[in-house]
């Protein structure tokens, strides 16, 4: 048997070793366009900084170990330039010598990735630019930072390896503008918990324009539609990425628009005993049935290892994807799993948000914060569907758990029923987790109303009675203006303060105090609701609103109406 | 309604605080035996070494609190002395005045807790003894340590108290040794895994000696039952609980033989309207169905809530409990959930353990560091049973995946198909779990065979052909002696030296080269197994072992055949 592998990376080199444990006498064979194969894409940002100090540390394997190890035949600089699936062979280019060569296979595996977009702008040429997907790539912007000294590089995008970037020419030294086209940065979450994760940002010096498209480049200058001119020494494009699909063209293997391959619940394309993992593909998602590309290393190892499975007649487990991240920015951490709420409003789904802000650990230990917390799950079934965790400790540890869940199929009861670790030093008697699902399930079961902590300014604004239920000294220590101070302490004495036509919105610190006291009001018949987040969002959201633009309506700077429509025809 | 409870800090509290949300007519009486009520009993060993600096801090409400944010009435220093179910009241003593009153209830709450036992040693007239479960306790102990600045003290007990006792005290700059009558400490995870947590305490300075019970103490001193005697000036008794239920004989509240209460999965007793939470009951373990005591501060507050619920005529989720946990030792933290293997062997469960020690973070990054981890699941099922880790950074998040998995009866496939966040300063592209899961799954199908590292001894010992497939220079640097080296890059041309006639054992590192070789070996007709742990266990194995004792059969100092045989008379 011969199986030929195209792309070199994660999802290649999986399908590789899984097929050679599987096939002992299978001849196997991977093409890699580029110079190195089975590289660390994930760490190439943290070579900016010196984290990871050589960049010959980034290439985990080469052609040799591949051959002396698993005995599989790794060549690199060799372009497939086209695949005939009636002949079962492929073109393959060397990209050094130009030979072209013909290559027959009983299977094959693609798994080409996606190329970093770098879109025709005006005046790219008289700018240094840089992507960043590639060793080379990583190369070249170290090179240009040790030898030209830049004080300012602007990194466009405000993704994953955008905002990776960021802090890491931000920890070289270096001044750092992000721009981004739409109205957030961190778009794995959602708007409001991202801010935390810009909030750091700014506070380490990045300046982070969003709501913004470039317009042009020119020399040391960044042009934006808005008209805003940046100037700079260097540019990092992390727009987002574009399937490497081209050479698929024709040989039966079936793509989206966007050039994207379809492909079966076994890694099978279109075409007869062609498989394809990785960055190209889309996966169905386990919560919406929607087809969706997901590029994460994780998945498109699993995806290398299944197609080896399913090319020998393994049987495979494939749910569906949900899709979970995780990003460290300076000192906060910002980890999500499942869909978001900006995802749940392209669909039919009823959900239900939890806000909380539990600590991590124990308040009274050394290293205590808060955690962000933000939940979503289904109205009615309790499913859950979501989960954003922000927080200098772990959100990675409530993400995964939560991740674990969704793919069980756990509800918000589920939730409050785990059994977490709890040392001091590593969590509380009931962990967020645990917290997050006692909100949820007293939410499904109508125990308590609430209202998101992101309308508290336009209650505000209609004059509705906002009670801060924190006592006397936290209130005084800074509060939500216009918000009335009646202390959980002494609130049960004075009723007669509150106007019983209207309703009367609670909040305290974290939210669970004022739970409490929404329990009490609604036993004593006042029509309550509980101001889900509380304080220490509103004040999150005030700061960030301070961090940029006085208006609260438009909170990012320099929103830009003109990239706004643009946004929205390219959608 | 009036709602009585007994017992004010973990399962008291909160069944007290969700009584009030859910009923806010109810009158509601807390009554603590102890001067204070809610305080964390899991963060008084941190007030030994001033990590949690002030005492104060150690209790998280009062009673002026209860009555003004939850208008609960909380009686401290009130000794609950009998309960009379037929006349539903209960006596309370005042231990301050003496006084006796008897209280009338509609529902009533047991959380009394468990005591520390202090067994009637001789001599025990002759030491400072203290034990570690109140907060005046702790206080006793710092008081101790400040006033008469002691050089050694002698912890007995190695579960979590007696370590983080043990942690604590050395922190301050005492030495310390451990006394602990069975064959290892940390007695929540198996021997093998408790190494780990045992040479870190050791390279601290800890003296830990096992299989050892205590004979009698004299003038600063500690008689061993093995004749060996510890000079000391203080001892800290953390050898165990009992549920401090005395008050309930006669009550009509059935009781197991060692005095804990027998509860329904409403959390009821056995009479009616008594409700009981918390260290002092008996809970249900999902796995075995068996029923065991769990002193853990999270499920007390669960069940406290859930007993509010149970009172109030809501629905109640119950699945029972797998047990998670979780201790630091200065730099090395140890997690463990669900079943161990020592558990599993007083069962009829059939059983396979996963071994691995994959690093928790990309290689690479900064902070790197092996995850030693131990899977344990059903034959032919799959089913996830247990799941422990030991490691400098997190393992507590991986043991709260597997705790989520097995609560939602996820078998290895599943674990291998998780999703879990990842970016190279949180994990790597295939968790720790989820390679445990695909070495599950393996196991399952029967891909591959193993043995388990502890194994490998006796094999070089009978002769066994064991070979160590990493590198030339790996192996020059440190092997198991006796152990072949034919590397991975060479071994392919070298089946010769390899006698097919015999079983060939395999092992690498961390057995992921070794498993490829295991594979590899079959193929071409050998029979092979993967040496479980491989390298990297052995080696902690071994390190262990020069720790304590030259004989490997004796491997943990001080050996006590007497002790050995008590204690097996003790179960």
């Amino acid at each position: 048997m011969r199986i030929l592998i195209v792309g070199g990376v994660a999802g290649g080199a999986s399908a590789a070793a899984r097929s050679r444990r599987l096939n002992e006498n299978a001849e196997i064979v991977m093409f890699e366009r580029g110079p190195v194969v089975s590289f660390s894409n994930c760490c190439l940002p943290y070579h900016i900084s010196g984290v990871v100090e050589k960049e010959e540390t980034l290439i985990l394997m080469n052609p040799k170990k591949f051959k002396a190890w698993f005995n599989i035949d790794a060549r690199v600089n060799s372009n497939v330039i086209s695949v005939n699936s009636e002949e079962k062979s492929i073109r393959v280019e060397n990209t050094l010598t130009g030979e072209i060569t013909t290559e027959q296979y009983d299977a094959l595996v693609v798994s080409p990735g996606a190329g970093a977009i770098t879109p025709p702008f005006n005046g790219l040429d008289k700018i240094n630019y840089y992507n960043l997907k590639t060793v080379a790539d990583v190369s070249k912007i170290v090179s240009f930072a040790t030898e030209k000294r830049p004080k300012h590089m602007t990194v466009i995008g405000g993704g994953f390896i955008g905002l990776e970037a960021a802090e890491n020419l931000r920890e070289r030294g270096i001044d750092v503008t992000i721009v981004e086209g739409s109205d957030q940065i961190i778009p794995f979450v959602d708007r409001e918990i991202s801010y935390f994760g810009q909030a750091e940002l700014v506070k380490h010096g990045i300046e982070v324009i969003t709501n913004n498209l470039v317009e042009s480049f020119d020399t040391r200058k960044v042009i934006l539609k808005s008209g805003k001119q940046i100037e700079t020494d260097g540019v990092i494009l992390a727009i987002g990425v574009k399937p490497s699909t081209d050479f698929l063209k024709g040989s039966g293997v079936e793509l989206s628009d966007r050039g994207y391959i379809k492909v079966s619940e076994r890694y099978e394309t279109t075409a007869k005993d062609i498989y394809a993992a990785g960055d190209a593909i889309l996966v169905k998602n386990q919560l919406t049935g929607q087809d969706f590309p997901l590029a994460m290393a994780g998945p498109a190892n699993k995806q290398g290892r299944l197609i080896a499975d399913s090319i020998h007649g393994r049987k495979i487990l494939n749910k569906g994807y949900i899709g979970s991240g995780v990003v460290k920015l300076f000192g906060i951490n910002i980890a999500s799993t499942g869909l978001s709420e900006k995802m749940l409003k392209n669909t039919e789904i009823d959900y239900e948000v939890v806000y909380a802000a539990p600590p991590g650990i124990v308040g009274i230990m050394p290293g205590a914060h808060l955690v962000y917390s933000k939940l979503l799950f289904e109205k009615g079934t309790g499913k859950i569907l979501g989960g954003q965790f922000a927080t200098k400790g772990s959100p990675d540890k409530r993400a995964d758990v939560v991740a674990t869940a969704i793919k069980a199929g756990l509800t918000v009861e589920d939730l409050a029923d785990l059994e977490l670790c709890y040392a001091p030093s590593f969590g509380t008697g009931k962990d967020v987790v645990n917290k997050m699902g006692y909100i949820g399930s007293n939410l499904n079961e109508g125990t308590f109303e609430q209202v998101a902590f992101t309308e508290v300014h336009d209650l505000l604004q209609a004059g509705e009675q906002v009670i801060d239920v924190r006592e006397e000294i936290e209130y005084q220590a800074g509060h939500i203006e216009g918000a009335v101070n009646i202390p959980m302490s002494s609130i049960r004495q004075r009723l007669d303060e509150l106007d019983m036509t209207r309703t009367v919105y609670v909040h305290c610190r974290t939210g669970e105090r004022s739970y409490n006291m929404a329990m009490m009001l609604g036993a004593n018949g006042f029509n309550v609701k509980n101001i889900a987040g509380s304080y220490v969002f509103v004040k999150a959201y005030e700061d960030m609103m301070q961090y940029n633009n006085p208006l609260r309506k438009n909170i990012l700077i320099g929103d830009c109406n003109a990239c706004a429509s643009e946004l929205e025809k390219r959608k």
